[in-house]
């Protein structure tokens, strides 16, 4: 079932490497199918040298397995909640892309500096609040799931396609698969730019209000006229 | 129409990802005509692992399409303009590489710390103003090219090749698109460079005056004798 | 002798390379038998480029070669050392790798701030203290051995399987050469990440102990749910 | 004539691009024949991308070309004033890679903090005073050579074989061409690694001169055990 699904998660996980995104295992792209009652994710702790579609793994919206044979990504259940509750989005990447992490380890948001970031993401990266011991002991990749969407409270995840979870690392989403691996490349870039610009000053100038609504709007917007066929 | 500088400029497009300053589809690169009346640049979004000639459009002075089935990139008013108002200069780059983008958001001129920068560079690598929001509101773009024009009132651009644009990125250029595309490699490393300089010293020392003569007029000078075919 | 171990731990040399923790010549992984008698270890300064199973080298515990043509790593007195004080570890990696190697030069442990470091690091990776210079000229490579081991005095190698040795560089293992591989990169990763973390806040958050206890037991626990089959 | 130094040279050129130590043309390997009668040096501003033994040059000790096409490198004066005044070096390499040449942009000596320095420079990595404008103007690039020499007045190339030009870049040289382009590697991740520790700790600590004189004996001195074939 979901053969296509299956083949864009496989190609998105192993994108995720082509991009330097990923270290030993640490990563993983999932997507939902149309219907948006099956996720397709990678499975737990499995090399990237010679992932197949095959072992993309089919979960339903409680993260119970549907089909494969291997045992999901241990954070399937945060991509789960996150499908639930945002409801714009089909594809997920999770990452512990260095200066990404960086930041999250900080527990910092990344402000927005400049075009790049504004390019992709209306406003500073949000990071979460640290879990609680309750919500770690008891059910820790579901609420890793409900920190993020807590932090959303007044934030639109189209507007906004990334978080940082505190002391964790990103998480980074978008209408499709491929599109969640596009906002983590572009989410790990601006990490790194907003680290070197607070190594050149300590207070930096966040990007003027006006380039930041026309930046993200000429590739997002209803009057994109950035590329080939912008995003509706 | 103009097949040579197509292939020059999608090679120069390539050359971008070879040298590292691309990540995704940010950025481009165009050249000029002989007779200066059309420039060849980059499709707009477009991938780069399948990049031909043909994905080359050619458009006029004013950034009128003359030929190509795609849009030519969002920047190209930016290009044009430059075209316009910088007669000597051949080729274009434009790319958000990772330190030169550093300082473009610290909003920060790269000053000429070693023979590096000099070798390329003939003094401070400027930034301009910011935009207004009224420039950024009514022709975005082409206001891009004006805050480049008006910082260069009083500087060369042959003998400065590189702007950086305040809160987004860098421009550079050169006689050909090849040595635009030469120029932004080497800008991406002497920021590179003056970023560690700036972790070690909080002051750096200016490269004397004397060693900047010497390098930038051994290499692009009348006398130089820097390479086999030093240019005029 | 040993001939599936010397593919193995030729193979975690060539892993090394492949994971950027090698310049020139500088690192080293080796293998303890099961029966614990004998050591496969690399060769001393052979290039990596060429490296087959019949250059590792097989020494006994008290670190005579007993098998192979070429004087095993100057290292070998560091790991065979290790080997008989740690019973649990199977293989150990020796490596300058970048950042592992500024903490060490730094004579700073590296402070556990995320989940990366705790999904393989049990708390922070310690320093040992500095050799005297009677250790130094006398044994020395077995008493670099001998104050990593005096850092471990209430540490357990399972639960911290690296160490960083003052002025020098890292140490890592684990169940076996490719664990420790493994460890080694992951060591990096977090080196690089604690700094830059450093580099935004002078005084970071330490991961809570929750949240450590969380990662480190769900995959190295006797619960242990991540991946496919669980270390035991 | 000098076929074989021809490729010794070649293939140390283009291993300096294997290493990530040249940008664009931005370096030059050269070696001196065993009579110490001619130089093997680089073409200037030749692409590395094929270059061949036939497009070495060779010069005599005054820099006059006595075989091939084209221009020596540029800064052939510098490299034959070192072999003449360094009796003991085989081969010299110039690069401006990145973090060596931070060093000497900020005019600062690369403290020895590790033993990854100790394997390779018996102390602080020196830098030259800045060269006087008529330095500069009369006979740069001979000049360059003659603070280097006045720099080493009380230093050892062999024990020694790198240096810092102010402002400017690293010279590393050896025994041979190959040896020459280790130092330049070795050279190189010193001084990232210096410029991190810096980061972490503002005044660090110095290695201890005991642990110096074990590294660096053990793999260059009289009794070295370090590799297969010690240096003599």
């Amino acid at each position: 079932m979901l053969e296509d699904l299956k083949e864009q998660v496989c190609q998105a996980n192993l994108d995720l490497v082509k991009h330097g995104l990923v270290t030993l295992t640490w990563g993983n792209a999932s997507g939902i199918s149309e219907d948006r009652q099956h996720v397709v994710i990678k499975a737990s702790g499995v090399a990237y040298d010679d992932m197949q579609p095959r072992h993309m793994v089919v979960v339903d919206l409680d993260g119970n397995v549907v089909e494969g044979q291997l045992r999901p990504s241990s954070d399937t259940p945060t991509h789960v909640l996150l499908y639930s509750n945002f409801k714009t989005i089909g594809g997920i990447t999770h990452t512990h892309s260095r200066f990404a992490t960086v930041f999250a380890q900080a527990r910092l948001e990344i402000p927005c500096l400049g075009t790049t970031h504004a390019d992709h993401f209306y406003g500073a990266i949000p990071v979460t609040r640290p879990l609680s011991e309750e919500e770690v002991t008891e059910a820790y990749e579901v609420n890793t799931g409900q920190v993020i969407v807590e932090r959303f409270a007044e934030l639109a995840p189209v507007a906004m396609p990334a978080v940082l979870v505190a002391g964790h690392a990103p998480f980074a989403w978008g209408p499709t698969v491929a599109k969640s691996v596009e906002n983590a490349v572009a989410l790990e870039a601006v990490a790194e730019m907003a680290l070197g610009v607070r190594q050149l000053v300590a207070e930096p100038i966040p990007l003027e209000s006006y380039v930041l609504d026309k930046h993200f709007l000429r590739k997002h917007g209803p009057d994109a006229y950035y590329g080939q066929t912008p995003e509706k």
